[in-house]
């Protein structure tokens, strides 16, 4: 039925590469079936003005799109001079999530900021920058450890994410370019090892979904976020 | 427990002001507790770019809030010189709702714009915005029908949104200001008279929320929603 | 002979509404025949760069529009990105103008913005913003008297603006859009309750103005603003 | 009395070269005294989007700055990325001026852009501006004309501009930069050779001005105006 | 002597890949030494607006720089709402370069653009990027012929370029980051496989360079390039 | 052979007018031709934030073209909201010249900046600047030695620039318009007074340029660059 052929709780293959670049504190590529997001993680001597003195720590991140990540080349933010709607969006949620994953009061007067770059893109770029950046920020948190920054890690738990929609009436998980484009429902969720909820972003694209739809989706989102959270500790070899 | 003293259902009294400016074909003065928008809906005769010739209409919004909506003066976007990435998110969020209300072939290529603008805010303006505007594009609807722009009437269904949260672990519906500033999520809901959900967007902001806490949450959007649909057609005099 | 049917030196009726919104130390809504203004005052306790350390402070002023204020729709100055010339003109006007209504000495080093923002636009949207503004201006040097941020109110005198023009070759004042849109001249003034003149703004718009006409539109001016000055304190309970 | 050493009416010596650059339709350096103006006009043979097919000619006019024009040096209004409310009033002043001296109908579907350029400021820019523009309009004008682009000369009259003020209580005219940050108010004038007026701005920069103030301004300004005109004449040779 | 110990004339490995990318017509990541470009070649049916209609084609290109290829993070160019000169320069630089390797006539009213955007930095980044995008550009020409956009090959000749440096007062070739830190004198270098000169650009950092040392930073530029452009060829299996 | 009837080598006749305005510390207009440029120096008792305490001074520049120096109407770069490509690459070539000519220790925590403003065009725009701006920074520095702000003046040496190119594969030196748009290639060159090579720019315009015609530009640009220097110094009375 989904023109991935895979089933409906199917998730698309993952490759995680650590130490991509060689100058970031963490830098991991992703790649989700075509999907491919470069996430690194830069650490900073600092915060921003509204946090400066009061013993608290900042995550953020940034989000954009090579022009040419997908099928037709998209102008440069930078050439019309601002970041679009959908970027900003995309950034917010991405830096929110990485938040959930970390006690910003053990993280001291520190920033870390991932740069969340699409190289390739075939659906589910936000999510797999999720997934990709909770990796990154893990190995810059061990590196500040390693260096001597901090004296303990303020990991507080993983976080993933995964796309999840309605496709003609029926819950499926990440959803590839050719999915999205057709789905009637789309959403985006961001869970921890343990099941809690951190991000939940749906919007009916056709029509309305119900109740029964949600619980569907919530089902399936669960369940690739369980997996997705096993593969990063894999990577990771915290387990 | 609430700050407001409200029980955990209880939503906010509501006023609808009508025809509150004389210019635009829809304008509305939604007064949500102490929170207040302006949302007037513009009718122009053309469509986007991307849609021009395909015989279909458009929906759209704009959010701003005056510079002392607030507590404490926010500086106007204008002299920064872009809108914010919130600002952006919440327009993005009004124009897909309204979207879902309206039959775009059935409009043909007309554009509606509705401007929601913050007089007033103590939690939750993004949601009143979207109830709001939903009355604001009706009375835009109805004025091209009765001025011969259009023969048929291209309203689906009516919209509503509302806030809900977990404060101290429960949840509650309608936050305001001082509610929303101490709670643990934080979640948008868009829906449709016959309960259809249109968007969920629900965001964790200290710890995580439980799948049950979840069904907390939506079981009182959809209580508000109805009875905040019931204020909408008692307005335009619908029923 | 006026489309208003009023006669030349008739102006508007006018509605002053003090505490229209609850956040602005001073918060005023002016309403001039159909022309709303919504003047908000809000004290901050710095003052801008190139006054710091010279014990005194600061007025200040920002115009806009709403973008349906009008009969057309405006695009957002923020879209554009940038301020259009007719708004820094005008906001320059009204907070020049209200800097000749305090001591600026006696103010201290604290700076009032005074937001204006036009609700509904029907002509003469910068004098009545100027007559609305200082209204708000002095509930907020009162606030900061009672609540002892100064001990001396810096109030020097009240100030009020008025338009006058050629309308078919006689002087009126108080032109509404209609007038205004086919004045031979148009003209803006700024006086004080004694009759001293703080801004004169004349342009011909068709040909050019002789002195006897402007003659004519100063004591039609100087007649208005009298009665304005009357208005404003009787709204201010000043007297 | 007056720094200048000059008498209330004595207005600066002022020098006229005419075609200063090669590429201008029409190129004038105006010096009046040591404020030093280039006005370039500029022929287009299209209109802006506004005025399209309607039959009808345009003239603007901007305004600028050189850097090191001044005292200390400004920052580039190109590096702080757009023009600031002063400047953007004086090219709205000038324009306004321009246009009243040439008959648009006439004129047809042509653009004439007049570039105010300052090299050298001391007082009285954005008046020199004026009355060197009005010359070299003049010039593209006979341009037109004699290489065809039109038949007749849409000239209606010249303009010339002065700025004027209260210096000591004393109306003086033609202020230098010394007289100007002392004034107490500070007019700035145009005028036609009839002695019609086009614009009145004035400004009470320390307390207020009165009506017989403001008479005694005025006479300054005609009386100088009219010798502006001659002189403005003299290096047209146009008598 | 070369922080590199590398010997003068020695040039770093080059590892090149095509297809690097899904979409893109043609697409390279170069790896030359530790510095990584990808360059992305796009084709678009249409011209600039000043060629529209003169039968001609455009290549141009676009440069930039992820915000941690480098030691430490660069703000994001968007972020600061344009791009920084050196960009500007650097784009130019390989746009003109480009061109040189097509004859426009050719290639139809197409434009090619390349994107150069580097992945990592260490020295080199804008002569990596020619000498990738001159073969991204070769697939983006193939690409067309091979699906009948064109009759024949616009192809003229290859190009790449090197950059050139004296150190220690010695001319050495390709400038790693710590070599090109510390070089008196910086040149990049473009040329054809037959030894014409296509772009040059030196500047002395400190103090200034000899007509002697020009003809030995040229000699090892030569040699280089004309081994970078069998690399090219061997890459695309031209020969 | 050339349009401008000179022979290859012949350079155009430069005028040299200092102290041009009244207010920068060094003020040149000089002449190349028909090509005018107003460099005026302007002194800061501050360095830039990268530079603060460590005692080093800076030399910077701008450059802009007025809207009318050119054949057509530029718009001004003001109101496309940035300074374009070619811009920036002129003023940081321009400054990255002149820093040649002084020893920034000994210029200590001050910055001179000097603005190049092209009241007319016609080709070697940047040439003339860094020529002329070269005259103004030595006043500039005069004149900090003669106000006591320095002890000894930290001019190293002087420094001019010259365009040249080939032009119907001949070499010839300071192109005007007319030769440059036609040129097949076109180089810009900088050198000392001893002959040695600050900056050299050279860009194939058509085909390629070959070894021998770099040297025979070199020849003429060593050349016209000797014969330059002597003017200035004559202008400047240095010997």
């Amino acid at each position: 039925m989904r023109p991935s052929h895979r089933s409906p709780e199917q998730h698309r293959d993952i490759t995680i590469t650590r130490h991509y670049t060689d100058h970031a504190e963490g830098s991991v590529l992703i790649e989700v079936g075509k999907t491919k997001v470069l996430c690194n993680a830069s650490v900073a001597m600092s915060v921003p003005r509204f946090l400066r003195g009061k013993g608290k720590g900042w995550v953020t991140a940034e989000y954009a799109m090579l022009p040419r990540a997908t099928h037709a080349r998209n102008q440069r933010e930078v050439v019309k001079g601002k970041q679009d709607g959908r970027t900003l969006e995309i950034q917010r949620l991405i830096a929110r999530s990485l938040r959930a994953a970390v006690n910003l009061k053990a993280l001291g007067e520190h920033t870390i900021t991932v740069d969340c770059d699409v190289i390739q893109a075939d659906g589910g770029t936000r999510t797999a920058a999720i997934t990709g950046a909770c990796i990154a920020l893990v190995d810059a948190l061990n590196w500040m450890v390693a260096s001597g920054k901090l004296k303990k890690n303020p990991l507080k738990q993983m976080i993933a994410a995964i796309s999840v929609g309605i496709y003609q009436d029926t819950a499926i998980c990440d959803l590839d370019y050719a999915e999205d484009s057709k789905a009637q429902t789309d959403m985006n969720i961001v869970m921890t090892e343990q099941g809690g909820m951190i991000e939940i972003q749906g919007t009916a694209e056709q029509g309305e979904f119900s109740h029964t739809q949600l619980l569907a989706m919530l089902a399936l989102a669960n369940n690739s976020i369980t997996q997705l959270i096993i593969e990063q500790k894999k990577a990771l070899e915290m387990e």
